[in-house]
């Protein structure tokens, strides 16, 4: 039987600032990335989404960026893999603290943002991700986009690994995601995300934009939280995916 | 026998910013108290300074402050408890990190500056560290101002608690530190500052500016990393403390 | 004839995080207090703050904060009077960059949050903000709490000030407002808080929560933006005012 | 008969953390370009900096910076033109608050660190950069890396341009600075650096590291002012250039 992780990024307040649905969407995903205040994210915020997510039973996992509050860990950084290492052991341990407190464990780590693409091709700072991860603790599950370096990195220091696919974003025929830069990087209908979502589960294939099937493959879905539109989008993939007879769950 | 520890500030680098001299200071001391990245330190910083204090067998502690790197640390702050706790937990988690990642095991926790003094006469901030030291891990000792409300915070809460004392300030009659606005706020000369601190550690007591003896205990001694005189004040205080008998170690 | 100035604090959003209906309170007030990075706001938030403004005629003043982000600089720091001159220059003259760049001028200074709120009743404080806002440019109007600190400073140092009162807080019979732990700190109903308005500026009192007449003096009158009732409220005290044949202008 | 100006980043100081020997180096260079909070300087360290180059004549430049002071400045960041542009009137209004509040004026605007790099070779950012400067002050000079981008973005723009050599470093013959990564980057011998700096002034010429001689102007020679050999490298560059009977003085 076919089953997968639903993941979301929350815990991106700060401050006065209010971002996301983390309540709401909560009641969708299985898998919570929470951000770790370098990027988005103050200790408040990470204490009361840790409350939040162990309430709903939801896995969690850390969501450490780049220290770019004002770019929000979306601009590229030229840091060096030393860096990237220790910005990644810092993060994971300050959002263990609460997970200590509040009695709950970590799951997972999902580099966010620049942090995240610039693992995905560049091998020195994936590997530095993925050792800063095991270092802390080899049990962890590295989130990284599927077929990355990122992915490969995490395999190479001996982590277990989740390749994420994302519902509503388009492929290129090399297996990575059409730049939103350009047109048609999103896909506007939920059905048509729903489907590309389930054939990727189920097939371990995806249509890219040049038309070719490209194989990847699928242990955990990112569905974004904020927007007005992510509740209803989130509940949507999920049904369709149950609807399919895959299992939607967490990796614990 | 008499035994006391002797504690100090490191990892207060920042970037390239350098400050202390934290590699020759670690000869001298037993707890190394390691800035979090909120008052000074940052991931790469903390990182290091965790090497050497194992390298040097220095037992390491968290050093806690207030998120304020252009002041310091040291200006007040009108933080909530709750923030409080939530500030504490974050960065003993972080440093905690580097502990897991290198191999090593957290002693204490110190709050820095401002957090330090500010927790020392106000019980509800007292308490909400206090608080958030035991959630994190009841077996940290926590480092606080002899006398203060912090430490009877500590031991509200069931810590275990290591009453500090400094080796260069004077105190007033109540027990507190003289404040640095006042004069004769500093010990100027080593003797006398070696004489009060074996009279703390073995009688329990010190003499005030205002000529009374006061009684406090000490369990802890702060001497400062900093300055050009740092390294040749901390090798007196200790041969001094020896030469009396006192053995200086951790508590672990 | 009875003339008050209008004014909303704005600019408030910082990179991804959004806060208030800046381009919509722009159509009810005369002058805007736009953050400028300490705060809150960023660079980019401010030129296209200062844009709009521009555009819609309403005139520019700084709204300079504490280095608090995290707490949107409501936490009172225990900054120097010489680090709030300082910082209060920087931020001024940040400003002032966007209104040289875009051809604007600054009309007015006005503190932010706990910075306001200490200079209305710390002297050495109070005067340090004045001095700093002379110093850049002695033409600039000084805006401050009614019958606070800040004003007498303003006066003292031979700047132009505004004495500013809240359309929505309740007024303490020592001219103070209702702090906002208390009780009725709030006038929740629109025509209450117009008619108090009304009556600050032709009258020049306020009934206080003690039952008392307090004299206070109305130059400028606050609105928030954000809130989903800004706009409504703000409508209502503009349209409020000219039907009392009060005319809403700023000070240029 | 030959001139040339001396510059060299001040300011650089950061709440307790020193940085450079800004009152000595004051004594040999013409120019200085004062940090303005986003990778380094306070607004305290700012205000002081300022006071010091008028007593002592020097003449004052913004030496903006990417928002990274953890980085120093020095790590690329993929920011985009217009937030270049955005970041630079921001700083350059704030250090401009500096100058009005002391009765100074500004010189010049020389971006910082990575900046400085990215703009030198990066059309876009370049020009944004230039149109920044431009619309806060038409009047203001603005220093390049000489051969650069950003010179020619300067004089695209209408400004008027300084096209800076460095006496410490070497040349590719693309007329580019050998980089920090590589062998031989650095002239390690003060007589070496200033027969280079002495050659680029008189003749605009430079040897390359590949041996032959590459075109260049120098308008301004940019001086380190940290390290324990700063000042004597300063003394040595400046008296070099006299006795070569070449005029060291700044643009105004």
């Amino acid at each position: 039987m076919n089953a997968v992780d639903l993941n979301c990024d929350l815990g991106e307040s700060y401050g006065a600032y209010r971002m996301g649905n983390d309540k709401e969407i909560l009641d969708y995903v299985t898998s919570a990335n929470v951000a770790c205040g370098f990027h988005a994210g103050d200790p408040t915020v990470m204490r009361k989404t840790v409350q939040l997510a162990l309430e709903k039973g939801v896995r969690i996992g850390a969501h450490p960026g780049l220290p770019d509050l004002m770019g929000f860990g979306r601009r590229n950084m030229n840091i060096a893999p030393e860096e990237a290492y220790d910005i990644v052991v810092y993060q994971i341990g300050a959002l263990n603290g609460f997970l200590q407190s509040e009695g709950g464990s970590m799951q997972h780590v999902k580099p966010h943002g620049a942090l995240y693409n610039m693992a995905a091709q560049n091998e020195a700072l994936a590997m530095a991700i993925a050792e800063a991860i095991y270092k802390v603790n080899p049990e962890l599950i590295l989130f990284g986009l599927s077929g990355s370096e990122l992915i490969r990195a995490g395999e190479a220091v001996g982590l277990r690994t989740a390749s994420e696919v994302f519902a509503d974003r388009t492929y290129q025929q090399d297996g990575s995601l059409t730049s939103r830069m350009e047109k048609y990087a999103l896909l506007e209908n939920d059905e048509d995300a729903a489907a590309q979502v389930i054939r990727m589960v189920k097939e371990g294939k995806v249509l890219s934009q040049q038309g070719s099937d490209v194989a990847l493959r699928a242990d955990t879905i990112c569905i974004h939280g904020d927007g007005a539109h992510a509740l209803a989008f989130a509940r949507h993939v999920k049904n369709s995916l149950e609807l399919s007879e895959i299992t939607v769950k967490s990796f614990s």
